[in-house]
């Protein structure tokens, strides 16, 4: 089984939900920046990414000097904790894997911080009694994956003064938050807290995750400079910078995309739960069931491709992540389902 | 100044002779798969590259385990020493500044070895006095970038063996080598020394340095399972997947592009001799001249951007490289620089 969804490569599958993309696709005007983008690969793309800076910095209305960009959010976890070499990391299970996969390539001690079944896997307060003075770095999702819950915000300020104070640096992971809103997410906070990392991507909001872009805000100079000298040189191609200018203005659709995905998972909750399967809570566009049929196989069999989570740690058999899809293919998974 | 050249962003350039890309461009069949990947960045690129590997394994001759790919050489660079961590290292001077950057993202001592003018930046029988039992890693270029020069094969296979007495990693970065000719290549030595590592690009060849892809070649599996762990994963865009493949089918291509560099780097030769300039031997598609006057400048002046040498270590005021490029280009220099 691959420690990653979205194996398309070496599975037979005609829908794909084990990947949590932007179900309406990646607007016209991106594709039309590909396409543009083409005919710039003859020199080397901008190491400076000014007019990608720009872009984001205008549309996030955050300072040009609090970003970074990188090859995809998982070139950013690698280079995070390259720069910050945290000796001692706490990882929330259930998690993205890449978390542990960029602590492992650091050499850093990981501890994991349980989340219960009990509380929907949301951090609570006894994460409290992990984050000692010898921890440096504590990974956190917003919303988490593969649950799909959101932090508690005012739980999570105190953690951050917390954390400030025994001088561990918070990684919060926002790379599914545009489905959620922007209301629910950390960046206002980051002018406040210099421990603070933000990172965020291009990949699933709009659909393009081949492209690899990603971004992070952080307010501490230091910690830049460190990150900064881990990025590969010219790591961002003519392709990411070029879409990501366009991904940049993308307001309406963003908006558009959330009342959709809002409404979609709706749908899928209910044919879940119709079938008596268990649901968490989620804000994000893939939801997460527990049940005691063999999920995986049977839809696969059916050509139906979802995440077998099994393999996360605090997991285990019995849970799977399933993307919120358009109508149509939503449809077809509920109807298979229900034909079990 | 850049540490690099390509600066084309901050620079008002008419034309680039500070980058060392394919004067004969993409090929038609390249930018086509760029323009056909367009419609693919809608899945995640494929974690194990599955086609390319197939593609360059094929193309080169070489056996797949012994391939690993970057984001560009440039990624490959840093994770290689971010996998083998070498205490200490240690690079030629003058040389590409990546093997620099790269060292010092892992932390590595750094020594220098000097290549001296009087032998034309070349590597001499002295660098075995630094090659001592503490060195854990040396990188070598063939060609030599600035210069151009190739490594002597008998020399360096001799070298490679003391380097593996001693414990020793080389890294041979032979990023221009299809400009020379896969004769001079190290390649066929790869099934014989595990301590040698081989880093290529697509970039320079294919002139596509907006798109990121370079290849590594080593039969070392430890090594290979070192940097393997320290690459991000999704690291390759499904246009770096995509041109790729059909760069590895390109024979004929890179034929006609050494012939025609050839000739053109003739032409550019003459020209800077017939204007007095010192020049040192070169192979590859860039020649580095040696003059007294601020030539840098006072091409900028005329829209033409070269690249200044003197922040090179080892180099210094006076020393300038200028890529080969087309004859209408190459002739737009000649005589501009005539005119000075």
């Amino acid at each position: 089984m691959s420690i990653h969804g979205g194996d398309v490569y070496r599975n037979h599958v005609a829908v794909d939900f084990s990947i949590n993309v932007n179900p309406l696709g990646a607007p016209e005007s991106v594709k039309e920046a590909l396409h543009r983008a083409v005919d710039m690969c003859g020199r080397y793309p901008d190491m400076e990414a000014e007019s990608l800076r720009e872009a984001v910095s205008s549309f996030l209305g955050v300072s040009k000097e609090y970003l970074l960009f990188g090859n995809g959010a998982s070139e950013l976890l690698m280079t995070i904790v390259h720069g910050i070499k945290p000796g001692k990391v706490v990882i929330p299970a259930p998690s993205f894997y890449g978390y542990e996969y960029a602590a492992k390539s650091a050499d850093s001690e990981i501890v994991y911080y349980e989340m219960k079944q009990e509380n929907n896997f949301c951090v609570t307060g006894d994460i409290y009694r992990i984050l000692t003075e010898d921890v440096d770095l504590l990974f956190l999702a917003n919303p988490g994956n593969p649950i799909g819950n959101l932090l508690d915000m005012e739980m999570i300020k105190k953690l951050l003064l917390h954390c400030r104070d025994k001088g561990i640096y918070v990684v919060i992971d926002e790379s599914f938050i545009e489905f959620c809103g922007e209301s629910f997410s950390f960046l206002p906070e980051i002018t406040r807290f210099e421990n603070l990392i933000l990172v965020r991507s291009f990949t699933k909001i709009f659909a393009i995750p081949g492209v690899r872009l990603g971004y992070l805000v952080c307010k501490n100079k230091a910690v830049h400079t460190k990150i900064a000298g881990q990025l590969p040189e010219w790591n961002l191609s003519c392709f990411a910078q070029e879409a990501g200018c366009i991904c940049a203005g993308q307001a309406e659709f963003i908006e558009k995309t959330k009342t959709y995905i809002k409404t979609e998972r709706r749908f899928m909750e209910e044919g879940f739960r119709r079938k008596g399967f268990q649901m968490f809570p989620s804000a994000a566009n893939f939801i997460t069931t527990y049940c005691d049929i063999p999920l995986y196989e049977k839809l696969l069999e059916k050509g139906i491709l979802i995440r077998d989570c099994s393999n996360f740690k605090g997991l285990g058999k019995g849970f799977y992540r399933i993307a919120v899809k358009n109508r149509k293919e939503n449809e077809t998974l509920i109807r298979t389902m229900e034909a079990l």
